[in-house]
């Protein structure tokens, strides 16, 4: 595809959570049409598509019948099985591609990426068994963090080793997955740059993030971020570094540690990102726009920033705080119009515009 | 009701065009699903709701069906049918209610009605025939506007009158139905102010926005708009003496004329309103949220403005232009995907955020 998608096309979603129900919305806006494909029932971005599928990701008829009705396809997750992508790639452009996919799949893959390109990531090594394991601690280091190297997300399979005799346990937990041990940095902060580059190879950063976790989970996003002036530089020039290298088409999330030898890469993610939420206040166009528009050929919107903004996320008992949250000054919810609120799970979050409010 | 509707709720619109949409999305971010009743096929609100029922206002059992198949009933128009306002208001509650429809489905109860509460209108006169045309020619004067009384928006059903020899064109365009006069009101310059007001009688207004019509439609509207401090707090005291007296319950457009003499009521919108899709930018509750949280039982949202917008509709032909507006900076498209661009057509709008932007 090189022609823009015009108005009245349908975009298909892989992925019917949150991230794909602000892609609907951010779809619509543009004129778009969303087809939602997602194994569970009921998915959150079902409320606001036009069509949704619900099949599993096995499912090879419904894939081609998805396929075929739709102009072309991205998704809300980087865990989508190579089968599926077979049959879909097939048929329509998806967006971003597998080279992203497969780089961010697997996170032996991905931090061998980011070396090779002359970028810095916590020390790490895979890890397939206990003498690999033993060998890494002993070159490496503790503390350290053992994750299974495919599928984890949110602070699942993970495990922490701070002393050897976490080691056994450790690796217990990955259940026989192949591991990658990373170790130790000494960050200060995490910070991420919501980044976005389109087929005309344009790229656009938003103004970095500064993420503080609870629980593994991302907790708030408080924009600015603190940095100095060059870190802020080299925190959008090592994202569009990221971005050219992959050819990438779409919104990426670039998790980055900051530290006083300067920037090291956490983790990227191929699509729109939970620190990026915030870009809904405050921007002309928010990080769900900007992906719509590169997968759909368009050009890069304006993300220029005009106020701060703290997104803070709504997790499992959060919901209980919503009606006082709904009264709030200068607060905007989002909620996800799921049903039930277990722990750790993501209800919605709040953005809290933080400057500005002349007119009050 | 007098519960809250939760997360999950469905909200009924009757109406799917892009009012509808647009209110469609602010429910989703509430957690709410939507239902759009609408009788022509492929409703633009259709894209972004969980249900559609296509049919006409005089389908009783599709009336019915829908009804009982959400928790509360509103519109983004006010040309309701009152046989349909009847079936459904005795199954579900309707917000706004029959009576604020009732006032505003007629330009000549809502001139009696503005000029009972002390405010004031055009000159104006009830018309049936050319003896009252002539009576109310003599004394109003010219120019002035013949208008039907019900069912007219956009510039249609309404025709001019320069001098007495228009006068016989004007009342046949009124093709039987009856009609108001509408004398003439030396304004500077039209502003309007976006109301909301809830169940438990909370009222909040948003900054007053400055419109300029071009050919009976809606062209711009400006963001802060030209008024004195006194002008603007008059115009919000006098939106809000119109919600209260109507125990209005929901968001309103009220357009106002502004005068050497003081504010004039041009006319009231029982409904969100073109002249507040300023608001999607710049505000942390845009006019679409907050006319669901008030219909859903919920506090108003903070409405403070954070920054300047000018708001630009496209109309049939301005669509060419979209792949430019695309590219502009501090532009935020709004398409509403209907699929033909007819003349005279509401194709979408822009919202250019005019002040701020210290991070670009």
């Amino acid at each position: 595809m090189t022609e823009p998608l015009s108005t009245g096309a349908t975009i298909g979603i892989l992925g019917g959570g949150q991230l794909g129900r602000m892609l609907s919305v951010a779809a619509s806006r543009l004129g778009f049409r969303t087809h939602i494909f997602e194994p569970g029932a009921n998915p959150p971005a079902g409320d606001v598509a036009h069509v949704v599928t619900t099949a599993a990701y096995e499912d090879e008829v419904a894939l081609r019948a998805f396929a075929n009705g739709v102009d072309i396809i991205t998704y809300e997750f980087e865990n989508i099985p190579t089968s599926a992508l077979d049959i879909l790639e097939a048929l329509k452009p998806a967006r971003p591609d597998r080279v992203a996919l497969r780089v961010s799949q697997d996170r032996l893959v991905e931090k061998a990426f980011l070396t090779d390109l002359g970028l810095k990531t916590a020390p790490f090594a895979a890890i397939d068994d206990a003498v690999d394991l033993a060998e890494a601690m002993a070159e490496i280091g503790l503390p350290a963090i053992l994750k299974t190297r495919r599928f984890g997300y949110d602070g699942k399979g993970q495990a922490r080793i701070n002393t050897p005799d976490h080691a056994e346990q450790a690796l217990a937990d990955m259940a026989g997955a192949p591991a990658i041990f990373e170790g130790f940095v000494d960050f200060s902060h995490e910070v991420s740059v919501i980044a976005a580059r389109n087929a005309a190879g344009e790229v656009a950063c938003y103004d970095p993030g500064e993420n503080v976790h609870r629980d593994g989970i991302l907790h708030t996003t408080t924009i600015p971020a603190r940095l100095t002036a060059s870190q802020r530089t080299d925190a959008v020039l090592l994202a569009a570094k990221i971005l050219n290298k992959l050819n990438y088409i779409g919104v990426m999330g670039v998790e980055l540690f900051v530290t006083p030898k300067g920037l090291i890469v956490n983790e990227i993610a191929p699509r729109v990102h939970n620190s990026g939420h915030w870009t809904q206040q405050g921007c002309a166009v928010d990080q769900f726009e900007q992906h719509i528009r590169a997968v759909a050929g368009w050009p890069l919107g304006d993300g220029s920033r005009y106020t701060d903004v703290v997104m803070e996320n709504l997790i499992g008992d959060d919901m209980d705080r919503v009606p006082e949250l709904a009264a709030e000054a200068n607060t905007s919810l989002h909620l996800y119009g799921k049903s039930q609120a277990k722990p750790g799970r993501k209800m919605g979050h709040v953005n809290r515009v933080t400057r500005g409010g002349s007119h009050k």
